[in-house]
């Protein structure tokens, strides 16, 4: 009946999955680029790893592979970082992977899917480190009708011995490296570049394979 | 007897509705434009979640699809938002999408009615988030004789359930973006835009519609 | 016997009434222009709110009607505003007006006359508020030979209901509007604009008329 | 026996006069001029109203009646004020016009004599006003061997109360105005301006005049 | 069996040895480059002493005998320095050297070999200085499978009195300078300069020499 | 034995005799030049005291008389100090002429012998002001094997009444002005001007001079 929760996402929005003390949420990173000299503003009442894991996603997004395909230019260009609901206290890293995905989405001009959320820890070389919580970010996926998640290939192994029905209607992609994220949340063919040869991110044990 | 009390707005003034410990109360939003390179000039003892909040609505008024049509270079202009008065610390996001329309207010120079209140809290992709003490913050308006009262559709259900008497002499419009607040707020052809053909900001239930 | 202790005011000074747990005091205000980039430099152990009061009023002047009649450059010069002593703590909003006529003093070059003092809070739009402490704050006045005092009109009950001898050679002037400040302080014809001809800061019940 | 201690003034080095926990205290003031773009760098283990003090005198070095004659750029050019010895904490307003006294030394490129000493809180459109601790500070000026002593004339009564035993050796010039202390501090025609006509700095009750 | 856990470093991430409350860990220091004026951006939870550890490692970069072959503009390149896990508090003068070669490996596009770990203080003209937690860290280099290790030359002594089971599968590398580290770690002709004549890095008593 | 102990001195590096709660130490200061917009990095736990002292040395190098000498640019150069051990806090202004001496090193290219080591607070205008702990510091110097120590003339007295034994081996230089120790720092004919006539460095007591 809730449907309508499913609002579009435009340009620079992705749902991640955050960990609180009352359980699992859904957590929208919202992302905006702004004239005038090479700020990024933070606000949603974030905590210091938090504002550092945005910091990363942004100093990733313009060092990685996908810079050269984004229009970005960090010393005339501002980026603003938001996660509602403001007056809410948030921390950790694992948000740091959702960050990257909207930057590139609100860099790109091209929305993700309403239907997608993921977490996971992102280092500065790209890496995907995994995270806390993951049965309770899954049961706040399946709660706000997500169908696809994307995980840290570390947490794969938390997935794999939960029950049926802490993971049904849910397809999940695992992923080392930020990069391969790009293919699963873009998949019209606006990715910068090709799924890595040797990503298995689709071809994930007892999951069916999301069609993107 | 106090119809004396309704100042006319200037550009850049706008009514908004705050909760307070002692009730709820009306509570002016200021803008002002300034000359010099891309300052944001935050005072009234704002808390951090409401200094974040109106940076919040900057953003999304350079950001936004309102940017276009308001002349404002943020890197050679400052922007100054105060909040009367300024000995009471006031904190919160429920005045996001007041201090969005006082910056529309001042950039397009056109004064918004000194009947409408509004409160909401805004996202940095525009939407704008259910906030809470209605019931006292409706009480504050007719109090201070306000007529059109700006909410989230969020908060719909919240004013459904008042009694007559607390909803009397109000129109209501609600709102899932802030862009919805233009039509509503400058009536007079001043808009940017249309309304958006989805809104229903004007069809709200029981309510009688406002002249604007 | 202290006629002495009225030192002429050079452009820049003016004088306030603030009020303390010891009583009401008079206070200078002083402002001096520097060279340099649009800096605002505060002293005189300035509290939070009163250095927010200070920054609404150079944003007023630099953004009101008055601005035009100004030369004054924020980014290309820098503003300093003081209010000895320099040891005793101060705070509050109620200097916002006498912060305001110093600034316009200033940038005009024109004195005010020494037996003027001044207290009101001062909006970004140029509303001036209601502030406490009146009955000190003109027994103060009083006490350091000051004959002409200017009000927030939102402060004319309070004075209505003082006893003969508590306003004893004092006349009061009641402003709404910070505008209506300039014409009182600056009576010689050196005012940017004409009096407003709605402000009623002349006639004011049973005080007399002050000569100006 | 210690006339030694009586090292030559450089230009921009001031004996001012403090008062502490445990009596009065002879401080230099020491003043440097560097390239590069306006900072003010304040060392010594100064308290907040200290800097503050020696933020006016800059500032009224900048913008008073002496400003016109003293080659200083306030955006190319940097201030250092330090006062000896790094490791005590100071604080207090009283230094004031003994940091303008240093930096118009410096800037002049004219030492002051090593007899003489000040103490006076300074405001930013240059009246001195009267400090605490007259007793202590003369005690220490007697003891290291100064000659002249510039006080506020909020002072005098301070002075004028005391043994014949506290003030011998001493010579007292008392001010209003901070620049009526550059005809004493610089006696040889150096002056800016000359002694303004109305200043009784030199005909101080029971004091013989120094001879400057 | 956790080969795979040797992911190929990228240029710009190196692995070093950290001692905390609960033993030695292996933990990588990440550099990016990223375009715009000259700021470092440090995250990771880093204390003090580290985040001035970087800030030496950088300096020494840009102003030691590595320099000249090194494309670094400070004025226009900026740089950010990254370790993971993010939430993890890190502290200390240990990463030093990891830092520096880092960015050697950054700024000359050469990856290091994921066989390597290293700890040792750094200071600004370029000694390697010893550290503390020899044992625990060589513990946690052999649980991860490192092969080569650098090590400050004041810290062989400990090494030295360490049993056949705490060094078994690691080759030692004694350092003074930090340039002696070069050749080491980029064996493969890519070095800025040839090997220190009277390094005796490679020829360390009862260790064999690494090949490279 | 530990002759290897002295390492050659770089330009930049000069020994320091610093008092700690557990005795005193050599420490050295180690200064670095670096490309860009005049910055000052201060790193090695340094306490505020000990910051402004290195702040005043670096205002002294560039205001006083050897700055003509120097090639150094304040506004397109910076200056980064460092005092090893990173993880031990320091403080206190007893390391002020070291700074000096250190930069002056750095900017001339020219290093000091490791057989010296110094200790005194530095004022602005180049004073030279004794501190404390003078016998540990001597005894520190001894263990390290230093032979020339440089001290305020303030502290002569306290050498004068040590025994043989606490000053056997070392050659004391007293000094009231920085400027006189660059002759004794730099006795190869790199000084920047000659031995001041009144300087009585060299002819100090019952100690031999040394040969420099
Ligand atoms: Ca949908
Ligand atoms: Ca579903
Ligand atoms: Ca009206
Ligand atoms: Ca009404
Ligand atoms: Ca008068
Ligand atoms: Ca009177
Ligand atoms: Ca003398
Ligand atoms: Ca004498
Ligand atoms: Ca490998
Ligand atoms: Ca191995
Ligand atoms: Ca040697
Ligand atoms: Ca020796």
């Amino acid at each position: 009946h809730d449907l309508e929760r499913h609002d579009e996402n435009p340009p620079g929005r992705v749902q991640g999955l955050a960990w609180t003390e009352t359980g699992g949420v859904l957590l929208s990173v919202e992302a905006a680029l702004l004239k005038g000299p090479g700020e990024m503003v933070l606000t949603g009442s974030l905590g210091d790893v938090m504002k550092e894991s945005a910091r990363i996603a942004l100093s990733r997004i313009v060092s990685g592979t996908a810079a050269a395909m984004l229009n970005f230019d960090r010393t005339s260009q501002s980026i603003h970082i938001h996660v509602p609901q403001g007056a809410i206290p948030k921390d950790g890293p694992s948000a740091g992977i959702t960050v990257y995905t909207a930057l590139y989405s609100l860099l790109k001009g091209v929305p993700v899917g309403d239907d997608l959320a993921m977490t996971g820890e992102l280092t500065l070389t790209g890496r995907v480190l995994p995270v806390g919580g993951i049965k309770e970010k899954l049961l706040a996926a399946q709660r706000r009708d997500i169908s696809r998640v994307i995980l840290p290939r570390g947490n794969q192994a938390d997935v794999e011995i939960l029950s049926r029905e802490n993971t049904r209607g849910l397809d999940f992609f695992y992923v080392d490296q930020v990069d391969q994220i790009i293919p699963i949340a873009f998949p019209d063919g606006d990715a910068v570049e090709e799924p890595p040869r040797d990503a298995d991110s689709r071809r994930t044990g007892d999951q069916e394979v999301a069609p993107g």
